[in-house]
């Protein structure tokens, strides 16, 4: 290891910006601003987290919805020689190209979508193993992957409609840049992904109207969405666009098709444009089959028109948020024409585009892993259940996501955000655990919280579940003066710790070593 | 190779465009637009590319600034086992991170900045090879890499002073969003890299003032700026930046320590920020003494202040432009807060972080690496400062880039920019070559070409320069009218292609398999 030792203590004082008046321009001070009221607690789990031998008082994140349960199958999957020969072997990953995206990868990609999202593959032969995707080295290659079949398949889904782009929230960006003006508005179901303000407000400058709705678990129907369109044109907005999230966050549900046709068919009705993000898609739980999800691209048959576009990453269902691989597909020729250009700003790196379309095509693998990944989601989503029975704290009984959207409002000192936010303090202060405020989210009622099971083991799950039940029991037993004044954060954090404890997620080393 | 076949004509026409009115908002149309005016000659180049033997009469690109000629070297660095163990072996590699990017790569590249642009590592022992940025698996990685040493770095530059974007022009374009706002202009001395424009008009706003220079060789001086302040003041405008290229592109001389420190002098007089991007800092060829470049890091003894920052970025150095690896350096921390949010849009996917930051660190591997492209770029500089010498045509004697600038006015039809363009669709249309014209470099003189050395083999830069020099003679002897009448395509492509033909560095794989 190169140890690194600073020289001196570096200044980040901001005496110091001086020099040059107003150093940055309005909008770079309003850039400046968190997207998220909970980061700082978020940061504070990063620092001080919770290690059930070691650090038992530490931090619990539930706050972040990625999925950690199966990172260690997709490292081993990716720590082979065969990747750095696909990522390095050919020319095209070193050199500048379309900033859509390789080729190559975007066909693999529709191939993807075409198996994954459209569910119609149209060849004879089954797949064992694809060669890569750009001109291996059959000696090295070969030796990895053993034996393979080749095959000839019919795309449906045209890669020159696909584009990749630095994450979902930078295509959802673009597109809003390309398809809206400013102070144009977006309805977007609610409760929504927090960060989508940011990723709306901040460089297509267009404004969020939230859709509120009769029953939030089955969808937005025309007449949600005509109530909320008819109060966006009173604010006097212009709305361009539909947002939906499906499978849901924070909600977990699944939209069926006729809610989809239906909202589909009243933003035609307003010649406005449909955005689905099904970023969650392929994070359906064990025990649901198969086709409970429908992705807008089979609802509509893959005709998505010039209206309809589909967000997806790899960040959710692969673990791989810090990849940064975000798709849309679309058959809208302007758009894809101008995002060719602007996504030069915001291009994926080719050699991470050579690995993940190797990796998206290895049908054997993605099978087995998706399969992985929704018997681990629904373990950890039981675990959450079962607690929160126990508590009898209402919750959303959903099929899809890392999270499971809980009702904790009659614990609150007060009905208000204000009293969510009191809970989620204490909640934080006295049990250093960190969820997702309702807030935050744009619920219109206080209380709600979403839990990330999926980013921590089932072990830390646990762990986190039976403190929360600690703080429950304390609420309903004292009042919320005596609880603020009390010290009892070693009882609490107490709790779980002489459960079995289990292996950490955090790092593959001691596990590949194991294997070795 | 999985074979994919489109199942039938896919549409592109935008007769299809129908359904929702304005599909695209106006800012959405500009962004169709077309970013330089020679990219359909450039992909014409990528469709039908010349081959000595399989294709003598394809086109030969000299318009990208890239360097393929080290591509081969980097691509068997990186096509070994420790880069897949490098990148997917560590749990931060999978999950969001700061969008500044991972600490330790940004530690990574304070310590390569250090070393070769400060020029100062305090540290007692050579360093032979690193070891894997992050959590490695020891049995696996020393046997790749042999013997190590491991060291104690004192660092000067503060990691948390770095940041990665997917590009130098995607942290240009947010650099100017945060500090300036729309309309405020940025002053460059022209002739400059003509994509500037599309960065800094598209999403910052902002717009371009050329300053133009008693001697563009030497650099802008404080009354040339002055000049460019008072003409931009006078159209309206207020100045917000001075952004400089150094080493400079299109020009290829490198600017002395006191242009830079005078430049700087004088906009902190207007209290103006200073942007100082050295993309092709380490292209600097061989017969250079590697002190005639100093970085602005070292000629302001990395004391930059809140008001000069730094750009780099792989794609020219590293030959690696497909990797989308920008890097800023900045002591401003209003400007590091607000990109750490903004840069959400636009970060760099980890795996590649963890990957080219392990090879920044291997010292041993860049000296030879570098030393090996300074020795390639001055072979192909050479071909060109010979052929042009023959041909008795002006260029400038330069000494880094990629690239030679060369003034071709004495054979326009007119001295004007149409007499340019007509120059150019001559040499493209009967010698099928490509160079990037002085008017997208916004040069004030027509006839000024930028010839990209390095996109090609030295084999194919012959050829190209044989063709060159047989239309040079043809203009030279005949009417501009005789010469756009006659058909003398075959006698021009003939050119060159008796000259011994070398290997192309278009795949490596052939290279590789030789190796093995």
């Amino acid at each position: 290891m190169l140890w690194f030792r600073r020289k001196k203590q570096f200044s980040c004082d901001d005496e110091e910006l001086e020099g040059v008046p107003d150093l940055v321009s309005p909008r770079g001070a309003a850039a400046m601003q968190k997207g998220s009221s909970y980061w700082e607690s978020f940061i504070m789990c990063l620092k001080d987290p919770c290690d059930p031998k070691m650090n038992p008082e530490g931090y619990i994140a539930l706050c972040t919805a990625e999925n950690k349960l199966i990172q260690e199958t997709l490292a081993c999957r990716l720590m082979q020689m065969g990747t750095a020969v696909t990522a390095f072997s050919d020319s095209s990953s070193f050199c500048h190209a379309s900033s859509l995206g390789l080729f190559n990868a975007r066909e693999a990609v529709a191939y993807f979508l075409q198996k994954r999202f459209l569910h119609r593959i149209n060849t004879s032969k089954v797949i064992h193993r694809v060669e890569s995707l750009t001109a291996p080295l059959e000696s090295l290659d070969q030796s990895i992957s053993g034996s393979r079949h080749y095959d000839d398949i019919e795309l449906e889904i045209n890669p020159e409609h696909i584009a990749f782009g630095a994450g979902v929230n930078s295509l959802l960006s673009q597109l809003l840049y390309i398809i809206a003006s400013p102070g144009e508005a977006v309805l977007i179901p609610a409760p929504y992904y927090a960060t989508y303000e940011y990723d709306i407000k901040t460089l297509p400058e267009c404004a969020v109207v939230p859709v509120y709705m009769d029953n939030p678990l089955i969808g937005p129907t025309p007449k949600d969405l005509q109530n909320s369109f008819e109060i966006a044109e009173k604010q006097g907005y212009s709305v361009r666009a539909l947002l939906m999230t499906n499978p849901n966050d924070p909600l977990g549900v699944i939209y069926n098709p006729e809610i989809l046709k239906n909202a589909v068919k009243w933003a035609r009705s307003k010649r406005i444009h449909t955005i689905m993000n099904e970023i969650y898609a392929l994070s359906v739980r064990a025990t649901c089959a198969s086709d409970d999800f429908q992705s807008i691209i089979k609802v509509f048959d893959n005709d998505l028109s010039t209206d309809i576009h589909f967000l997806y990453s790899l960040s959710k269902d692969f673990g791989a948020a810090g990849f940064r691989f975000g798709v849309i597909y679309t058959q809208n020729q302007k758009v894809l024409q101008a995002l060719a250009n602007l996504n030069i700003f915001a291009g994926v790196s080719n050699p991470i585009q050579m690995i993940m379309s190797d990796l998206l095509l290895d049908d054997e693998f993605v099978d087995s892993f998706l399969e992985e990944s929704r018997m681990k989601l629904w373990q950890s989503y039981q675990i959450c259940r079962q607690k929160l029975e126990e508590m009898v704290i209402p919750y959303i009984i959903s099929n899809a996501g890392l999270f499971i959207y809980v009702d904790f409002s009659s614990l609150l000192p007060e009905q208000t955000f204000e009293g969510e936010a009191k809970l989620a303090a204490l909640i934080e202060s006295v049990g250093r655990i960190v969820m997702t405020p309702g807030a935050s989210q744009r619920d219109c009622k206080p209380g709600m919280f979403r839990i990330c099971y999926a980013w921590v083991s089932p072990a830390l799950l646990e762990i986190a579940m039976e403190r929360l039940s600690y703080i429950v029991l304390q609420i309903r037993r004292h009042e919320w003066g005596d609880l603020l004044l009390g010290n009892w954060t070693k009882e609490v954090t107490k709790c779980g710790t002489h459960l079995s404890s289990r292996r950490s997620t955090q790092n593959f080393s001691d596990l590949i070593l194991q294997e070795m």
